[in-house]
């Protein structure tokens, strides 16, 4: 018997409307829907963004895993995912696994497929993309990320100074991920940039309590929401 | 009387399903369809993308573009364009403005916006991003574009070697853009780094006639089409 196909959906950064068509298409024919999820969440985000498109009966199957920064309790988990998901292949033909944003970049989709590979490596598998949330705050903000030859660089924080002075020279815009770790510390590179004149906060962008600002530096010393980013765009002329 | 509405609308790298559900929604009720061409497509990639989401009575307005590289004669031509938008938004409640992939990534759709808020400032605009090339190409070669704490860069060609060899040491993916001016070139800097080992050429990803090769250094000398993006991955551990 043939295995069902692994479907890894980018649902986009939070609104519903952002899913790609062919995503909505998909899941509303998966009969299983796979969530990873931390177990300080109360749902997960992802499977909130789809409800609306699963179908009446479809299975949501919850992989849980710890907010560990060790890679052999991470690894250990998501080979135990992936033989999980290979389970469910053999009883399912249609098997969606659902990620936050798109599931190439920043995802954790690239480690279930890294493990699904090994322990089963005659799985049909295909990616929809999904819209980051890079792109989802420039709509927000309605500003050029990029134009014409620039340049464009993404560095999850943590950065050093060295590290950010280096690569300025060579980018016109700089997208910060994970910027509530070192929030002040980054508003203290970029003053000192040729990057301080246009630079955007956008917090939880596309969920109803999306936030955003162009004057980040008067929010010093203040908790910023995890799921922020920071656009920094190089002075012209 | 109150304007309509501009809605600028990334309708994704090249696959109608690939549009957003939000960017169907809006081309299913907008009477008027922006399109910028230039005069040697015969017709625009972008329009044929959203084509079986469009009402029927919508009327498609084509804004030719020349390929100029005089910034005074493309800026001339946007004014005008902003002009003739700013019009039709006098006239309609919902004008759509379609660019292929993100319209705030790489796309005219910037430059009409500036030009739009400079002849029609009070218009409103609303923005739906879309899936990237690169995203899209990421998902059809299904390997992570960057993972955890990867930095990544975005490069349209033309790029020279002190450019790539200072970028190179503080960024782990680059995806290369318009790589089709400077093939050969490109893949000679490749060769002498550390992206040589993992190199992915994509060609118009998301259509009919897409083509991807992990050896395009097999490809040296061959025209390549213009709408192609490589990705280089540093070499791991």
């Amino acid at each position: 018997m043939g295995m069902g196909t692994l479907y890894g959906i980018g649902v986009g950064p939070g609104d519903s409307g952002l899913l790609t068509v062919k995503g909505r298409e998909i899941l509303g024919r998966s009969q299983v829907i796979c969530v990873p999820k931390s177990k300080t969440e109360r749902e997960s985000v992802a499977l909130s963004v789809v409800k609306p498109y699963l179908a009446e009966d479809a299975v949501v199957e919850e992989l849980l895993f710890p907010m560990s920064r060790d890679e052999a309790v991470l690894e250990a988990h998501w080979q135990e995912a992936a033989q999980a998901v290979a389970k469910l292949l053999e009883q399912y033909d249609s098997v969606a696994f659902l990620t936050i944003g798109d599931p190439l970049l920043y995802s954790t989709f690239g480690y279930l497929l890294k493990f699904l590979q090994q322990v089963a490596p005659q799985a049909p598998v295909e990616v929809v993309p999904g819209i980051s949330s890079f792109n989802a705050a420039a709509s927000l903000l309605r500003i050029p990320l990029v134009e014409q030859n620039e340049r464009l660089a993404v560095v999850p924080l943590p950065v050093t100074e060295q590290e950010f002075l280096g690569l300025s020279q060579y980018v016109d815009t700089v997208v910060f991920l994970k910027v509530s770790a070192g929030f002040d510390e980054l508003l203290d590179l970029l003053e000192a940039s040729e990057f301080a004149d246009e630079v955007y906060l956008v917090s939880r962008c596309g969920t109803g309590d999306e936030f955003w600002t162009n004057d980040p530096f008067a929010m010093r010393g203040q908790k910023i929401d995890y799921l922020s980013l920071l656009i920094a765009k190089r002075r012209k002329g």
